[in-house]
């Protein structure tokens, strides 16, 4: 079983969810050559912007083997992670990326994230969804509270 | 209520979840003058890396409202978010963020994301997780099974 196996299997799911009513979009993790976690685009059905396949996959390989990290894995996505999905891809330390079609092929189906990577690229004063720092008197108090915590998980 | 109180909530929130075994941040989603969502980070008590307060809290409010988009809505949160947080923020449709602590304060606190900004500045080869585009005879099969279907509903 090598890349094309699993990848084809995502491209599968990502077609198949389509007919569910999801996005066209599927990805699978694989550590030491089995599937960990599968996902499918999930956003309309369950009213939830951040179901996206890649999402739906590290949270279910997390779940399977009850770590938040998956070190050593490489997640196969039937298209190019966009800027959430890849930001969960850090946090979850996954090793490697496979991918079908790419941004260009998305953005034609009407699936476009460019405009949020040029926004990642701006400072964050010239963003389209303004952030304002309202620093109160209590702002560090959850990191005091977290650095005083001896039994804490550091992650 | 202003920005100073839901702000103060999201940060009482974010201090409890470290006594409660999450992470040390919280936020909070307002609509029309109402709470509509809450949630504070759940990384390491429920093994998700995708669990941080920003998600946790516009998966509840989407849920709330039945709906995957909160366009004008607000989301106060205890720190600046992460990359994958404003993804998610973008592809919500908030309207506006009001923060507390920022960045540096979280690194101070050994939360630092700036090596995934920087990741993301880089070009996809250069990145330290590598992105193999592998074209499949198929890549783009789910793309056009989702432009047939007459049912869809696009995002």
């Amino acid at each position: 079983m090598n890349d094309e196996f699993f990848l084809s299997k995502a491209i599968a799911m990502a077609a198949e969810n389509v007919l569910a009513g999801g996005g066209p979009f599927g990805a699978i993790i694989v550590k030491d050559g089995e599937i960990i976690g599968m996902g499918a685009n999930k956003v309309t059905p369950s009213s939830d912007p951040t179901a996206h396949a890649e999402i739906v996959a590290i949270r279910d390989a997390c779940k399977n083997i009850g770590d938040f990290r998956l070190n050593g894995s490489v997640l196969y996505t039937s298209c190019e992670p966009c800027p959430m999905c890849l930001g969960a891809i850090y946090w979850a330390h996954i090793e490697r990326i496979v991918y079908a079609a790419n941004k260009n092929d998305a953005a034609n189906a009407g699936f476009d994230d460019s405009f949020i990577y040029e926004q990642f690229a701006l400072p964050s004063s010239q963003r389209s969804i303004k952030a304002v720092n309202l620093r109160m008197t209590d702002s560090c108090l959850p990191f005091e509270t977290w650095k005083r915590l001896e039994s804490k998980i550091e992650y």
